[in-house]
């Protein structure tokens, strides 16, 4: 059992609930995965096709049986359609994230959101200069028609090397407005609209970087705006920080909307009262996925875990209230409360869930439903049985918050030195791993194995999602963390006091990484495809995912996935993508499931562009 | 093997060109079908799910597996996530070609396409006072506005009766921007937004609507508007149009932006003289799919078959040129051509086939292209193998071109006459018959069998689609096919000199059909759902039809699908779908493959509508 839990999960706080669910007999998401065993091979394959009635078709992989779907779709169409409609899917996430938070800037501007203010006028000011406009209402429509204009450019991809930008437009992959790509991918990938693999690939990459480079750009860069730009700052990760003596409120999802406003609402001496009476110590808050990264970054909201920690943190018994809404919120979570006292609590009108209490949040009235929900919470604290809590004594203290802005602050004002140290070879290059758990591989051990060798061989990793997550709970947070890395890199950090890996966000701040990676080449007058970098998705599973791999090496970086992508039914895509996009976009993927052979194909690329750029 | 092709077909012409292909071991799409039996009984019920690289997961429909994916997704939420991405794909592919039409307008307004003008400007007056507008130039920019807008209303839907909207408004499903709405789509069926089957299936009608009463609306509006209003006319439809001594040129696929140029390029003396000069007695076009459809209606240009003829109308080894734009163009036909001197030409950035001619069409330069096809086509006439050809001698008259302003037009300016003929019972009630061919179901034979039987009980049809074109090619569309409907419906269509089966269009025409049905209920004071009328899609198999499906029953209307819908793997789905959505919307959908059963249950509905009414 002991090994069991261990081939489960590297997190020890997880492998602990595991164990407990196990005796408990409450299921998780492995044990769902396990019960899909086998799991079908078309799909896994990408060659089941379901886009009309006439179907479900499938082709043969052996060759034996049918090679063409009833349409005549051969596995190289049916592999590049669903491939299209994966990543429509995760750009759709995200620009509909980045929507909502210019939606509620645009109110915040109107003077309709009474619970928010602009806590970063300077980046705002920056932003209307970018846009040529001078005021920020302007500047609110104008963000607010980068989704549904019908024609580009999307004013954030002009911020790429102006090659990039050339290259973008020779292969007619400029984006228009986000939701019109979207939307294209969707006609396209229809029975008998667009049956070219390479036309449909294109167009992905079209979408994925309206996604980049606009929809979660303009996620990131608003919510800098509206709740401030991170700075660096301290704080801690795992289960242990969920406190057994005060209400436990975890928010759980993706956007900082509503959790910022539970944030002030927590900290309102009236609900700490509150709480007081019904006997608890506090209102402890904490969270989980992307919400946890932003509010770890900005408030300093400790992280519970990440993407499959969701059901064993609830299984500690000792949350009052989950509060969720939207992207990678397991419906799972459902029966899972219903075994618990736990309020389940779902905010979004675009994600209900079974077995869910549904407070719905609005901008408008954000403060007071925030208020609601904390109360909530408290007044489920009484419920909760003592008997049944169990709460891992495992948390670690991480260091957080590296916005673009706070890096080149710390470097003294400029790039400048960070390109000396990638000069001098005492950083080898700069390895960007972000990305999902997924149950098909050890959770976190995919992160943490590549991250572990990579900086160990001088590779400045940045990270952002359940990445940052893993990196936090195993340590990797920390400054001291720079012991673990090469000297070259140990001596950067050291000097800087930063840790060799640095937090840069959320999913949608990988749109941080990008503008670094411009920063970055421009300074030096190259393509991002000429720097010393590489990305990597050690554990992803979900279709935001997709779009992201798509954009990242759309903008030029080469990109290791940890788990295979369905794909491998077409030996021509899967071609395309893992070798012929480097003479397309300059990049292309790798699929390599160890997590010390993937680090050690990035150090092999990076080395490979530093002798290109002409370093030793 | 004759019994063979009949259960193939129901077409004679087809029958003989699939006996032929079985002779010279061409592949069809019921040869492709066959090779994949048996279909995955999980994609059939719909409750496999790929959306996340957790998966592929499925659940036991027997109930001794997997009962849950590994998300924790039940089938449920795994039928109504994948219901709601059939929606946006139709939605989808719909709004590009109001999308592509609107731009094609708005290009013509600022003077931009000299190849086209403007042919019904009373229509154009009609369409800029309904938009409070006094300029081309501000409707050309309002409507292009629909598509991209984050705030609703679309201006079509306002056509609706007040109890619909209102009805709308109540539950949410008053549709935004059409792109938004299929964009939301994407967002919420990606792991972990919406898990909810109702909340999902209400966003997926809103989608429907803006589909309906926006994207689909705006392209029958526009091309109306660009090409002329539809009126009745004589043509002729099935194989037998194709001609021995002529340049047969076969348009095929939706848009006629791209088709009425070729009409009129086909038709340019110097090309008929080219073609006289390569030897061939003049150049003859006819139609497949939806572009037949538009083609017909206001051209005249014969129809050489419906969606599961394309191939057979190929392998007549007498077609010069296939030129297709986008949808229901079978992949197939590029390989297909290759056995032939047939040059298949593609012309939608947004559709490339293996093995075709891409011959990029753009507004501005659309005669210019046009013309090079239609020269491409006369210049391929030499390589004609006569000893290939075999063109079925069989075609039937048609009378097609029922716009709802030449319906109105026929009746004597109102739909007055109409309305008493209901009354009266002449008419028991209007079925509208629309919808694709599925080779699961004998080619036309769901068509014919649902219409004849509807006809004969006084039943008046309305027709779009592959539907129309069965009914063309079964001689329906004839007023002498009167003799056929029962003695109410019949002396009415003798009366008018009308066919019982009125031909209104392609499958964005269904908007015609809303048009009248919104216009008969605002002329009886009720809401559509209360009108003594039923749609059916008897051979239904593409996304689009389920998106047309979802508007038609959110508009009100009891809809009957000939082929299964993937959501038997959800009990609570299908059961909200055939009975729970009645109390939401007034309207659900039943299931009937029998199309005299099918047709039953209509005339049950339109009977039980009927004594509602107080109608005899």
């Amino acid at each position: 059992m002991t090994n069991d839990v261990r081939s489960k999960s590297m997190d020890p706080a997880c492998q602990e609930m595991l164990r407990a669910c196990e005796k408990s007999g409450l299921e998780t998401a492995w044990d769902r995965l396990e019960k899909q065993q086998p799991q079908c091979g078309f799909g896994e394959l990408g060659i089941c096709c379901r886009n009309c009635n006439m179907g479900p078709c499938r082709i043969d992989p052996f060759g034996e049986g049918a090679s063409r779907g009833v349409c005549g779709a051969t596995a190289d169409i049916i592999v590049a359609r669903n491939l299209l409609r994966s990543i429509a899917a995760g750009a759709a996430a995200h620009s509909d994230h980045g929507r909502d938070v210019a939606h509620a800037f645009q109110l915040i501007v109107e003077g309709k959101a009474p619970s928010y203010c602009i806590k970063d006028p300077e980046k705002l000011d920056r932003l209307m200069k970018e846009y040529g406009l001078d005021s920020p209402a302007l500047l609110a429509a104008a963000i607010m028609n980068e989704f549904g204009k019908q024609d580009g450019p999307i004013q954030f991809t002009r911020r790429v090397p102006p090659q990039r930008l050339e290259l973008w437009k020779k292969l007619g992959i400029d984006p228009r407005g986000v939701d019109r790509e979207i939307v294209e991918c969707m006609h396209r990938t229809h029975i008998g609209v667009d049956n070219d693999y390479v036309n449909l690939i294109l167009h992905g990459l079209r979408t994925s970087i309206s996604d980049g480079w606009g929809g979660s750009m303009i996620a990131t860069e608003l919510q800098d705006v509206i709740f401030g730009t991170p700075k660096p700052l301290f704080s801690e990760a795992n289960m242990g920080v969920i406190k057994p003596d005060q209400v436990n409120l975890i928010v759980h999802g993706h956007e900082p909307l509503l959790s910022e406003m539970i944030v002030a609402a927590a900290s309102d001496p009236d609900m700490i009262e509150l709480a007081r009476n019904e006997g608890a110590k506090g209102i402890n808050l904490a969270g989980i996925c992307c919400t946890a990264n932003e509010l770890l970054m900005r408030q300093g909201v400790p992280m519970a875990g990440n993407f499959l920690s969701q059901e064993l943190i609830m299984a500690t018994g000792a949350v009052e209230a989950m509060v969720v809404d939207v992207q990678c919120i397991m419906p799972a979570l459902g029966p899972l409360a219903s075994c618990f006292h736990t309020k389940f609590i779902s905010t979004s009108p675009k994600a209900k869930f079974p077995g869910a209490t549904h407070m719905e949040f609005h901008e408008d009235t954000a403060g007071e439903t925030a208020k609601e929900i904390v109360r909530t919470a408290i007044k489920n604290f009484r419920n909760r049985d003592p008997s049944r809590v169990q709460i891992p004594d495992i948390k670690t203290r991480c260091m957080a918050g590296f916005s673009v802005e706070a890096i080149v602050s710390a470097l003294g004002g400029s790039l400048d030195p960070l390109i000396e140290a990638i000069k001098s070879g005492s950083i080898r290059g700069i390895g960007a791993v972000v990305g999902c758990n997924n149950p098909k591989i050890t959770q976190d051990f995919g992160h943490i194995g590549m991250v572990r060798e990579l900086i160990k061989n001088n590779v400045l990793v940045l990270t952002t999602g359940c990445n940052a997550q893993a990196c936090a709970k195993a340590g990797l947070l920390q400054p001291e963390a720079a012991e673990k890395a090469g000297d070259g890199l140990k001596g950067v950090c050291q000097a800087l006091g930063v840790p060799p890996v640095l937090h840069m966000g959320s999913c949608v701040d990988i749109s941080r990484i990008l503008v670094a990676a411009a920063a970055l080449a421009n300074a030096l007058g190259v393509d991002i495809s000429d720097l010393p970098a590489a990305g990597a998705a050690p554990e992803w599973m979900s279709e935001k995912a997709v779009s992201i791999g798509a954009y990242v090496v759309s903008s030029g970086v080469f990109t290791v996935l940890g788990t295979v992508p369905p794909v491998m039914g077409s030996k021509a895509v899967a071609e395309l993508l893992t070798s012929g996009a480097k003479d397309v976009v300059g990049a292309c993927f790798a699929v390599e499931p160890d997590p010390v052979k993937a680090a050690s194909l990035m150090i092999e690329h990076i080395d490979s562009q530093r002798r290109k750029l002409g370093l030793a």
